[in-house]
This record gives structure tokens, C-alpha cells and sequence, in this order.
């Protein structure tokens, strides 16, 4: 996560009120989690079982799309528009937890669902860390 | 769009009550938005007065990846989840509504902003139909 | 494809000695497989004998992801670099190349497998014949 | 990184002769290279002097979407084609060698180029050991 705290450190304006550490938390959390997704849903493929899996293999591909989406919207901070950030931050938290409940539902046989429903749940709290901070009336 | 609708037209089991015609419109329109919103940031990358259009860079940045991710999520039909597809369908309007807003702005003076902000505006209300059939309860 | 001809045509400075016609086609091509591809794994995803098409829904995810990339890299003029955009475009006609081949085994079976394989095979000859207007020593 | 190396470990299949830890180390550089370039293109676009970074905005928005591709498809095993992993690895490291280039150039007088430039080079070395370990004939 060195490179995201480098990054936020290095800009060159203010960034705002925002909670430098929950933002990188949640960065970190969105890379991390289109990665895993990405991974669970190959993993699934390669399982013999794969046809009881085709609604998992789904959803990561689904919150994969997404968190990658969100990782690059709240990696930027020039002409901040809080509406969109709180749109992909909640769509983000919206999937990954669809996607926890799902890969949650294979874990016990399946060591990488259970893996990646670490990483969604993880991601699924960083998003909603960030929106509280961002505050209501944003 | 032909590839959208003979994509939809090959899908092996059944697409549920799903409007297809409002999906393709949707599916077309999120992948046009993004082509057009990546071109225009760089469009306005271009420009001298690049200084001023700084933030109307990012949006299109912004709305470009989340219209990609709407669009590749919308093209899915495998164990379909509905919050996802709302979620992400709600951020794509937002995104879209705020595109067009500030490429709007530059309208009078920059050609493509004016032909962005008309595939924003197109995406936005593209977004909104399907979402409305879609239903409340899902 | 008419947006991408707009846009095209609105960029604010001189396109170099681009052929503007290949250029649009090649986009538009990008753009087409990116969606057809995941369409296409998605479809097969759904289909019974899904244990026999994990090749196939591998090769489409991976040559999605890389014609996305191409199709954005070939949207931007700014500061342009002939050697990333000979990369990707050498990457996208070898994946969709690839997912042509393999597409094309289904083809007989599968509806779906066939358009992909269409797709592939128009947005490869896109990428080769982009690829010869950029010159040998580019 | 760990849920990379926990993602590898925990693949229900063979993964054939592959160097599991330069995988796993080039996995976790285009991701990193991703997040780093889509930030240091906000980054810049936040500098007064903008007008003198438009080359180094799009060269980071290119090596950004290229990694991402690249990241994602080396993180998928099943139904291996080396054609495509070679292809995408090598423009990966393409991009990566011209954004460190470019960023270089401006590494002195802004920070988070600096930064870049490194993730970059990392990238880039990484993209190169798993290209000598996949082999020559493949």
C-alpha cells in the first residue's frame, strides 16, 4: 500500500477534508478486491464442480468490473464531484457484498471463495468508512 | 448495435422479463459513452486552454470507467442480481448527469464537448429507462 | 460508429498522418469485440455444458480486458507514442485471433461462439490493417 | 500482496511450469503500476504548469489501462495460452518503459512523477522476468 500513500502524499494540492487514511484504506481495498475477483472467478472455472458455480463466477466478474471502476474514480482528486463518488462507492459496496455472500456461501469447500469473500467483505467496510466520512449533505 | 441485439438473440436460456430492446439501447449507450468520454478527455487535453477544462478532464475520466463497467455488467445474464445491476446502473446515470453538466458548459466553445455531453445525456436517459423496468421491488 | 467519427473530427489539433477512415474502423471494431467477447462468456457460462467451455470463457474475458485497453489507447492523440500503440494494437489482433480460433470451434454448436468469432476475426483485421497504415519503422 | 500468493496457492488446478513468484511479483506491479500512472494523471492535471504535462497525462492513462489488462489476464490459468500472455506482457512492459521515460523527464521538479517512474520501472522488470520464464518457444 506504500506506492497509494506515496501517491496521496505527493499531490499537489490540497486534498480536501478527506481522511487521508481511510481513502488510501479503501484504494488498497478496491485494487485488491478487482484482483481477487478476477482470480476466485478463473479458480471457479477451473473447478470440476463448475456448473454449480456459474452464478458465483458471475458476480466476481461483476464486482471485479466495479471495484476497478471505483479504485481509479477515488484515485483521483482534481474537480472532486461528490455525487459520482458516492454513486461508485455505493455500487462498490453494493457488489462486493453480493459477492461476499455468494463466494461466503462456497468457502467451506472452496479455500479461494473463502478467500475472496475476505477481500469483499474488507473492500465492502472500506467503501462504507469512506462514504460515512464524506459526510451527508455531500 | 447489431452485435448487441445478436448477442442477446443467442443467449441460451431465458432473458427473464427483461426489456430487450431497452437493454440493447443501454448496453450501446454505455459503450458509446465510454468511447466518447475517453476521447474527449484527451480532446480536452489538447486544447490551450487545457488549464480550464481540468475538471471537465476528470469527469470524463470518471464517467468513462464507471459507463465500461456498467456496460460489461448489463452484458452479463448469468445468475442475475439485481442490486448489482441497479447499483451500478444508478452510478452510471449519475456519472453520466454530471458529465453532461460540465461538458455542457464548454459546449459553445469546444465541438467535442458538445457531441460528449449529447452521448452523456443519451447514457444518463438510457440508464433511467432500463432502470424503471426494472422495477421498484427488486 | 458515428461518435467516434465526431469525436474524430472535433479534436482540437492536427490527427499526424493518420488514416482516419482505418482509425475509426479499428476503434469501433475494439470497442464491438470488448462487449461481444463478455457477452459471449457470459453466454457460455449459461450453457449445460459449461465444463466444456472453460477455455473458451477464458480466452473471451482475457481478449475483452485487452481489446477495452486498445480500443482507449487508439482514442487518444495527445502526445502520441508509436510504440505503446503498436504494442496493444499487436496484443489485440493476437487475442482476438486467439478468441477467433477458439470461438470458431463452437461455432457449429453454438450461435453465440459463431457472432464472437466474427467479431474477433473484423476487429483483428482492424487492429493488422491500423497496424500497416502506422508504418514499418514507427 | 498476500492475497495474491493466497489466490495462487489456494488454485484447484495445476499451474503448469510457471515461476509462481515472479507470477505473483508481476501480478502485484501492474496492479500497483495501474493505481500509481491513474494517479499521477490526476496528479498532473492538479499542476499549475499542466500545459507541459499533457504528453506524461497521456502516457500514464495509456500504461494505466494497459496494466490493468495485463494484470487481470496473468491472473487467470485456465485454458493457458502463451500467445496471449506473451503479447499483453510485452506491450505492458512497452507502456511501462515509455511512461518511466516520460515521467523521468519530470521527476525532478514534481514528486509523484518520481514515484511513477519507479512503479513503472518495476512494472516494466517484472513483465520482462515472467516473459524469460514463460520461455522462448512458447
Amino acid at each position: 500500500m506504500s506506492h497509494i500513500t506515496s501517491m496521496l502524499d505527493t499531490y499537489p494540492k490540497d486534498l480536501g477534508g478527506v481522511d487521508r487514511g481511510k481513502l488510501a484504506e479503501c484504494i488498497a481495498a478496491c485494487f485488491e478486491c478487482a484482483q481477487t475477483c478476477t482470480a476466485c472467478a478463473d479458480a471457479c472455472l477451473s473447478e470440476d464442480m463448475v456448473p454449480e458455480l456459474t452464478k458465483c463466477i458471475r458476480t466476481n466478474l461483476d464486482c471485479a468490473d466495479i471495484c476497478s471502476a471505483a479504485g481509479k474514480v477515488i484515485s483521483r482528486h482534481t474537480g472532486y464531484d461528490a455525487t459520482i463518488t458516492r454513486a461508485i462507492l455505493e455500487a462498490c459496496a453494493a457488489a462486493c457484498k453480493a459477492c461476499a455472500d455468494e463466494c461466503g456461501q462456497h468457502a467451506g469447500m472452496h479455500e479461494h471463495c473463502r478467500v475472496c469473500a475476505e477481500a469483499c467483505r474488507r473492500c465492502e467496510a472500506a467503501c462504507n468508512e469512506l462514504l460515512v466520512t464524506l459526510g451527508r449533505g455531500a
